[in-house]
């Protein structure tokens, strides 16, 4: 298998592109930009999606559903908003089909829409739409509510997972009777998937505000999570926007507070999608294929027997077992891989490839000696270690490999971030990728400057560490503290 | 809040009406037949979703998923397919929307789909149509897929929950070597269907056959779970479908056999929705509001404080607090409502109308006596008992909630059967509403004429339970056995 991918020295590119599709990650469909999740990158997604979801209800948050389709009127409604999302909207405009003796199946033309409808690309608008018949008073609020969907946006160069014209993401909405508690609930849920990203996908994460043209369009003030892949670039894995009274003003969002006056309520909304999968992807996997963090990997631990017989099989299958069942009483998800067409090596093969964090293998001298062989995908290492407190060990190591991504990632990063002072230092630093820290004079016009001229964007303005004035490395003019550019996913 | 519930024998329908409202499950969106589910009821419906799932996992599926949008060529593909959903598709044909001077912000006509796409309202085709670059061999073989995805059936009549333009379900996609085990998985999926109906939704349901003319389209058996519903109308509850090799020719799957030569492959479809969530209504709530059998409740267990003082509150706490741990500890959601802004005996009518199971309430001279009041929601009783234990007994109450319902509604179902020999006696009985049991000639001229004469129609031809021969009630003619009729949601 691993001979099928591409060097990631050779393409960075192609070695992620033949990585998802031959781990059977996704692929694309035949419906232009829309991608096929298969069941290896679903069971990823689900792991992703139900830590998740345990940390916004652990925070107070609740889920519900609301419709697809969303009036092209209620998008028109704030004025930055749609501006934001008009060139990618994909538009229903009638509702049924209609045999024609001539051209088969065709579209009814009676059955076309008064108001046409937009498929959401988020969901700010129906959901203000929805939160004016629920919050009265300041009683109804704070109004902690998220929403696991699929969203629709327009795009013409897609990459699986990183880029797609539909792709499936959660999005929470939140309500509030203050601005300081709105922008509580922002920095919170930006620390939730900071903690998200670095705890469950071992990947490190940089906290921080975007920039006036990188905002949310509608938001007032947009957090961000950015980390920094293995060739060089940058990936934004996670917004949380304060939203201020944009759309509470556009949808008539009032309520009555304590002294019995009528306020417009305040707004956040903060997402991550399906994009994750690409910065998992993009952040630990090797030549040998795929690397899953072992507290996202759908299978954490395989065995395979090396068997020359089937009486042999037999015997490591009743060896294993107890271990197997002190796994599973772990919570440790644990296969025994007793298929009997396929060689162990080839097996070995496939799980190294799919990215099964913990291998065992076992044959007739193991069973003798009363040991396994143990190999972990992250270094490759392998060990031959006695079978007793299997289990336990097993536990640890999954821990250490966990520990172990999460520390390489950082040391990459590490390696990978500079600071820069001079523009001409900067355009040569910024062709070997990585994050550079940098003096910006604030203005959109540098900012646009240097995108046009490096094709670098400000990542973010950090929110930690120390914030120290200097100059900006362009202009010259004063800087409040260095921000991070880099070339960006 | 249940006195702004109209009674149940005043008007069904619009007592369901209400209680979805006002319950806070649902309620229906600007956009036209699009529904919000409200917190309440997608909690309700999570823990649906995490049964069903467990099941599918069980019985060796896995999830994935395909995109929302199918071409419309490829809905064309399977004659009777397009011609069972043609007139209800959402249709897709632009892409971008843009600003106008004089009409503000409208579709760009320059944006416009070569081919247009309909919103999925099932997705057998985009499926069959990945398969066949999946399944090459018989060792592909079988592929064992679900997906949980919302899709969307142009409806004019709607109904919160039982009949919506865009829905939330579940959808199996099987791929299997022979006819065999294709209607093998078809009978084990409907057999999953119903066991999650009796053990969970505490909702028997008679398993059966459908007549051609209601089968699914493009379908060559569709076998559904039945159910009756307190007003006397039956409810299909979910289908499971055996396709045979239709969708394999439409799209050209095929496979080498272990002799080597091709052969198209065999399918199955399955799939439940949020209908589920109109079913369980229908079957168990009352005047008083919403019950919910325990094994589905998002809160099992509240616990209402009757105290005068903060001094006391803090007390009835303490007193509690090792009840609310050894019930967490079991797995059972408990809350102690110690919203001190409302009176116990709102409390009281609030937790009732949301249909958690088991209320406690506790007042200082409980304390006293080491007593709490229990109150169940299904039979409304109360009673004082120790709070030694406590813990155990709620675990069993629970387990008997979920049992007396399931009983009552079986009682229900029983009570609401009979069968009936001629047709007038029929044409009388049917307006009693339930499920009557007749003989049938097995034409569908009979069995439109039926529909059109009474508004009843076959239900399914069930799979348990004799096939004692008869003659038809309406034609005289001989038919293999009784057949289940009923007016229908």
């Amino acid at each position: 298998m691993a001979e099928l991918l591409t060097k990631r020295s050779t393409d960075y590119a192609q070695w992620y592109n033949d990585l998802v599709l031959k781990a059977d990650l996704a692929e694309h469909s035949d419906v232009r930009g829309c991608m096929v999740i298969k069941p290896h990158g679903y069971a990823i997604w689900e792991r992703m999606q139900q830590a998740l979801d345990g940390m916004f209800k652990a925070t107070g948050h609740v889920n519900a559903y609301f419709p697809l389709f969303i009036p092209k009127s209620y998008l028109a409604k704030e004025a930055s908003h749609v501006e934001g999302f008009a060139k990618e909207c994909a538009v229903v405009t009638h509702y049924r089909l209609k045999s024609d003796p001539v051209h088969g199946v065709i579209v009814d033309p009676e059955a076309k829409l008064e108001e046409e409808l937009i498929i959401r690309p988020t969901s700010e608008t129906i959901i203000w739409n929805t939160y004016r018949g629920w919050i009265k008073s300041y009683r109804d609020l704070p109004l902690l509510i998220n929403q696991w969907a699929n969203v629709v946006r327009w795009e013409m160069r897609t990459r699986l997972f990183l880029r797609t014209a539909e792709f499936l993401w959660q999005e929470g909405h939140t309500a509030h009777a203050t601005k300081e508690e709105a922008l509580e609930e922002t920095r919170r849920m930006l620390d939730v998937y900071a903690r998200f990203a670095e705890e469950w996908m071992a990947m490190p994460v940089i906290k921080g505000v975007k920039t006036a043209s990188e905002r949310f369009a509608g938001a007032e003030e947009t957090y961000c999570i950015e980390a920094l892949m293995q060739d060089g670039k940058a990936l934004q894995a996670g917004t949380s926007h304060f939203l201020g009274q944009n759309f509470a003003k556009a949808f008539d969002v009032l309520f009555t507070n304590k002294e019995n006056k009528q306020e417009h309520v305040w707004a956040t909304s903060w997402g991550v999608s399906t994009r994750l999968m690409g910065a998992l992807i993009l952040t630990h996997s090797d030549d040998h294929g795929l690397i899953i963090p072992p507290k996202l990997a759908p299978l954490q631990v395989v065995v395979v027997p090396i068997a020359k017989s089937e009486e042999q099989m037999a015997a490591i299958a009743a060896y294993i077992e107890p271990v197997l069942k002190a796994l599973r009483a772990k919570g440790i998800t644990v296969k025994l891989d007793d298929d009997d067409t396929r060689k162990p090596g080839w097996k070995f093969a496939a799980h190294e490839f799919k990215g099964c964090p913990v291998r065992i293998a076992i044959g007739p001298r193991d069973m003798e000696n009363g040991t396994v062989e143990l190999a972990r995908r992250d270094t490759l290492e392998k060990q031959v270690i006695e079978v007793i407190d299997l289990a336990d060990k097993i536990e640890h190591l999954l821990q250490a490999i966990q520990d172990n991504l999460y520390q390489k990632a950082l040391a990459m990063r590490e390696a990978g971030t500079r600071a820069v002072d001079t523009y001409d230092e900067f355009k040569d630093v910024i062709e070997a990728g990585g994050l550079i820290l940098a003096h910006w004079d604030g203005t959109p016009e540098t900012e646009a400057r240097v995108k046009e001229e490096t094709k670098a964007t400000i990542r973010c303005i950090p929110l930690d560490g120390e914030r120290t004035p200097g100059r900006c490395m362009v202009t010259g003019k004063p800087s409040a503290g260095r921000v991070i550019f880099a070339r960006a996913y």
